[in-house]
């Protein structure tokens, strides 16, 4: 049973609440590849309210679902609900926690998941709320280095290449600066690098953090993580070609390292697709966590765990 | 077993289906809160058509045929079916009833209902055809009052602020029109009041109807029902600010009262949030009954109660 | 069991393989009928990635797995997923083949479906991808024809009226040529007649055809397979409009004959409403078919039946 009935940010997921939820997903991993699917949810409806584009997120957190034979209902996109007729999120929530036994709502807004938390009468699950935060997301990543590394404490990692916006790293790093003897390298153009404030939050939680305009990434690395470069975020196209070139992982960058790579994905050029086969080239497998991440938490929240 | 294959008018709804309805209703609302979900349509189809946004209806259609283990499949707005290709709804429904078991539509042509349901060579249900009819909303609202009241006859009732254009309003009042004793106040806008027509007709049926450009609400009211003001209905915005801020229900309206307050949603500005907290303020269990009681729909159309 | 994972093409349908395919649809339409659904995919998950706007297609592909207790994810429509930011056909199926146990793909890219069921770790069903190949189509097609004809070869078959561009008479037209004694009259506006590189083709494989541009339709012919005009087509909106009434079938011209009518639909004019009650008329039988057809396909390659 997890302290919580609603994941709204990664900042509740600590070393506690994270071992359980591994041991939920090993369970769940087990499910998935035994018998494919379980009854554990076959009288629960989760609700699904994606108010933002999303593929992975969306599907995975369905196949989640499914897999443990619960209902799943939905409303996709504001443009075909009643969000536009000027209807507050709050309203919505009330109403659809009427309907359904858990929601998961992904919205553009930037803390519309704790007003949404706050006012649900059943368990919610943030999957994305703008560029504040997307907990799952922390779950699976931690996840994935977990399995291929054995630990969470203790690695090496470089973060790249857009540390500024993603909330993915900011997510990320956060939740392992609670684990001991944390290195992080920040990489990438100088503007997307990470902001002081949260260098000096993760200094303070005891990390060694460091930026780098170039890294070489056969150094002594357990984890290279990277996200792909938005184009709208350099003045000049120039600039943007310059740097595409240049951070962007190929395969004599990282063959016969030890570093496993990470992508949140989707990947538009951060890593060559001749990366793909090395057997360090983790990030489809990360992808493919989400299912079983996804079932342990609404099994979780559903308190069926 | 109902008298009929297809409910696509609220002009069907008599009080002996009425109660067979209801009883049904309390049936499925009891299933929700043991059991979450039943098998009783685990061998059943519901196709669910939403050519027009929605929220609550779709949502509430599909967590009602997933808590009777229905398989649900769903083509949603226009513009993503092959409607645009200039197919006739006569054809589409035709088809769709050779895949599924029970059809639920809603569109925006009013009409268009009569139409998919004369077709379908299975159960056919209104989800809304445009402004013309809504008669699953009538349902859940007359479940409502008679859950909190106690009956349909007898009922003193206030209807605003949009009772013109409401096709809710149109279908409750017809609806109620057919028990004994009850009293209508009409308020709101002017050119918002309900025409002569609807007016004439429900005074036929016995209903003693009035007309009021303000209401108090503190008088011996048992149900008040209001929906939101829409901005484009008014000619100049300084009319529309007036009327928002005149015909909105606060706290002090309706505290203490034993009028129970109903709203279709969305909720607007017909009633302040401070009102919510109210133990009067129903819509939001109103709205969850939009489950049991398309749940109790389903099945009797398919034969199953 | 098919000797493949992935139906890309329908030049995989050899008549082997489609012996094979309308015994298992045999076997699913008698489950619909009888049952209504089975349990036979309970323990797998269908991704459907419908990236194109459709109606029948992922309408009876959702029922069709639903009748089997699958559980059916999807991402609807390119502007409702990540596809916008850049990511790769590749990367998206690779994803979803570590969510699902099968994916159905339609989508606008003619090859994208070959792209997809390359790099796919689970079977993958091509549902059209742009004017290539829709090769489930083309099962359903001639399991319609087999019904209503006993046979598959020796056929008298016109087909109309846009044979240019149509994947489904390609599709069918091809499939049908692996067959003996079988002849093809092609008919339409000149400008949509095949091109002569698919008449070689059916020829030099043992068809008998012909191009006419009048059709007796009460001549001797077994089947009459006709499909749409497109008004995009035509330069001058005369030219459409004499076209659209010459290339229409009426009651007067199939009524009394032994020619089964059949059509991929949508319908617009190609045949007036009025035929619909004929006997003769399957195309709206033809439509259900997809369901049945749909369910074997999923269970064989799920290696279920």
């Amino acid at each position: 049973m997890l302290p919580f009935n609603s994941l709204v940010s990664s900042s509740q997921l600590t070393p506690e609440i994270i071992v359980e939820l591994f041991r939920a997903t090993d369970e769940m991993a087990a499910i998935i590849s035994k018998a494919g699917t379980h009854k554990l949810l076959d009288d629960k409806i989760v609700a699904l309210l994606f108010f933002e584009p999303s593929s992975r997120t969306m599907l995975s957190f369905q196949t989640a679902a499914q897999r443990l034979k619960a209902g799943t209902v939905f409303a996709q996109s504001s443009s075909s609900t009643s969000f536009e007729k000027g209807e507050s999120i709050e309203d919505l929530i009330r109403i659809v926690a009427g309907y359904a036994d858990i929601i998961v709502m992904r919205h553009s807004q930037p803390g519309s998941a704790a007003i949404a938390a706050e006012v649900s009468e059943v368990p919610f699950i943030n999957a994305g709320d703008g560029g504040n935060e997307h907990p799952t997301q922390s779950i699976i990543d931690s996840y994935t280095i977990f399995r291929e590394k054995g630990r969470l404490s203790n690695l090496n990692i470089v973060f790249g290449f857009d540390s500024l916006q993603s909330r993915s790293i900011h997510s990320l790093s956060r939740l392992l600066a609670q684990y001991p003897d944390n290195r992080f390298v920040f990489t990438g153009p100088e503007k997307l690098l990470p902001d002081q404030n949260l260098l000096n939050e993760l200094t303070a939680a005891g990390v060694r953090c460091e930026v780098q305009s170039e890294v070489d990434y056969r150094d002594n690395y357990d984890v290279i993580y990277v996200n792909r470069l938005q184009e709208e975020r350099f003045d000049d196209v120039k600039l943007f070609e310059e740097n595409r070139r240049k951070y962007r992982i190929t395969k004599k960058d990282v063959e016969g390292s030890d570093a496993i790579l990470l992508d949140p994905l989707p990947r538009i050029d951060e890593i060559a697709v001749e990366v793909d086969a090395l057997p360090n080239a983790v990030y489809f497998e990360q992808a493919s966590y989400g299912v079983p991440v996804r079932m342990a938490l609404l099994a979780s929240l559903l308190g069926k765990i």
